[in-house]
């Protein structure tokens, strides 16, 4: 199965025209299940990464805790009713409105808490709302726009005849960049309903309503333009936490795709430059005069800055204390002879 | 100087008891120059991480620059101080008042743009404010909490005796926690100080002036508590900024606490695994049926997460490309063949 490619020499891969077939094969399997450490045998152990992207992955999850999240909002602030001021239209949609523009910040101020109760409540629901909205949600938002820039990918490249292991290639490649254009789509899809919604239903005229878009994806809300009528606090509940997060989220793409462009540029630079004598010495880690294609990893990926000293040195005394025949190099004889007590304690 | 220690064969360490020393001097050395390659003995080249990590330390540049956007907002405000609605103060603390309270999102309302230009100049100040907020301050922010975490590490160890390389361990290896607990500390000042502040200069009572710091500091801003006397909005400016970025702060050093923690348990299950035959066998990339320790720690690393196997794949492609005479390693007579084209293109 999967573990056979992880037991195949890679490097021997020239010398058997066979096994390129089950290392490409390998390749698409890997960007399949990610996180998953399949190739090295030991899907018996509970691997920490498993159990975590299995968490995230899960969507369904996410959005009934938000619901139950939103309706417990809702049920309170509708409690409260009589201790918030302001223009009211129905008494739920007017909660729900208003649990929605506090936890995403907007805070109009066209409804406003006027009791310590409501004041209180409030302020619970907008720093419980801010983690929501930062951790879980933005969670799910990111889910979603993976799956979304495969489609925008693929309108790109409608007209040249391209695979879909091409596409998927191409998006593993430049993951950050089509995040960010993937959710810049949905911004201005989400920017122009909103604007019209605004303009139609709440009679606003277009430059009124494109204000009011804009003062509330930033989360900005100043008040003086806001959802006055029943129907657009509906709306609203719906296109102001998508539009909010959206928009965050973009932000958090072009941060990413800064961080990836400068990651190439590391690896670009670490793989150009030309290898000296002494870089030869410095990769030498068992100091038998010749660099072995592990130690040139090693020194390479420290040198794109993937790993630190700190990470090769713990790793590093952990092999000693396996390596207790003492030989500089682990084989099955270690194993058995260590086999009575192999675990020494962590620092 | 620093590049011996790189060149010293890291394994020898136990038989030559004096390199003890010279490792426990580089690893301080390393905690002080982070991102700075010396050890590898290539400082001569322009290596891309050295200039941004110089650009990231620029506190004085990123406080000019937020002064001149600050100070153009204030101008552009208060050019058109008659397109604003509300009560006014001074005109230019009520300018950048207004500027800060756009830029941070926190919109109370109480100033609000009545024309086409100025409500297009608010939006224009709302998505860069967005952008200077995330990016440069948070940057700044994380730089100050990074040298105020030193004491708070101190304080909590004050009783014991610890030197200042145990306290620079301690914060070392739990980075995000204490820069958690810092700015959690800061916050904590800045909403005391606010609430102190609104209570007295602008007359609210205890729990309405409480209320506004919520509303405030999480960029709530309903507007129905805000800062309306010229000293309060003065005082507003520079308050505002400061909670805000700090809050915001404080949630992204809780997920950086988060990833800290699920990184360790990782790397804990990562070294207590028991190492089976079929490790060693998926572990040995040169097939040559030993474990070397620089295999061992490319193994170990990629089961913690820290590498991919692209990384892998990446740098051995480079290395088969390097190995000229196909010995499976390299070794200087592999450099003088290939001196004429070392350079192959990068895919």
């Amino acid at each position: 199965m999967a573990s056979d490619d992880a037991k195949e020499p890679l490097l021997s891969e020239s010398t058997h025209p066979s096994n390129h077939f089950n290392e490409k094969n390998a390749l698409k399997r890997r960007r399949y299940r990610r996180g998953s450490n399949a190739q090295t045998g030991i899907e018996s152990l509970p691997h920490p990464d498993l159990i975590s992207s299995k968490e995230q992955l899960s969507l369904k999850r996410v959005s009934v805790y938000f619901g139950i999240y939103l309706g417990l909002g809702t049920l309170c602030f509708f409690l409260v009713k009589d201790q918030i001021n302001g223009k009211k239209t129905n008494v739920v949609i007017d909660a729900m409105y208003f649990c929605v523009v506090t936890m995403t910040t907007v805070g109009y101020g066209d409804l406003v808490p006027n009791t310590v109760l409501a004041k209180l409540l409030s302020c619970i629901f907008v720093f419980t709302g801010m983690g929501l909205v930062g951790f879980v949600l933005s969670k799910a938002a990111d889910y979603i726009v993976e799956k979304e820039e495969i489609l925008l990918v693929k309108a790109i490249h409608m007209r040249e005849k391209v695979g879909p292991s091409e596409i998927l290639k191409e998006v593993e490649s430049n993951k950050a960049k089509y995040k960010f254009f993937t959710s810049l789509t949905l911004l201005l899809v989400l920017v122009i309903v909103g604007t019209v919604f605004l303009s139609h239903f709440e009679e606003l005229d277009l430059v009124d309503a494109l204000y009011c878009v804009c003062a509330t994806i930033s989360t900005l809300g100043y008040g003086d333009e806001s959802f006055s009528t029943q129907w657009g606090r509906l709306f609203a509940v719906f296109w102001i936490l998508m539009s909010t997060i959206c928009l965050a989220q973009l932000f958090l793409y072009l941060a990413e795709m800064y961080t990836e462009n400068r990651q190439r540029s590391l690896i670009k630079w670490a793989l150009t430059r030309k290898l000296t004598n002494s870089d030869l010495e410095a990769a030498d880690l068992d100091n038998d005069k010749v660099v072995s294609v592990a130690e040139f990893i090693v020194y390479k990926l420290k040198e794109m800055g993937k790993i630190s000293d700190e990470d090769i040195s713990v790793v590093m005394k952990w092999f000693k204390n396996l390596d207790v025949d003492h030989s500089g190099t682990l084989t099955a004889s270690d194993l058995i002879i260590s086999e009575p007590s192999q675990g020494p304690s962590l620092s």
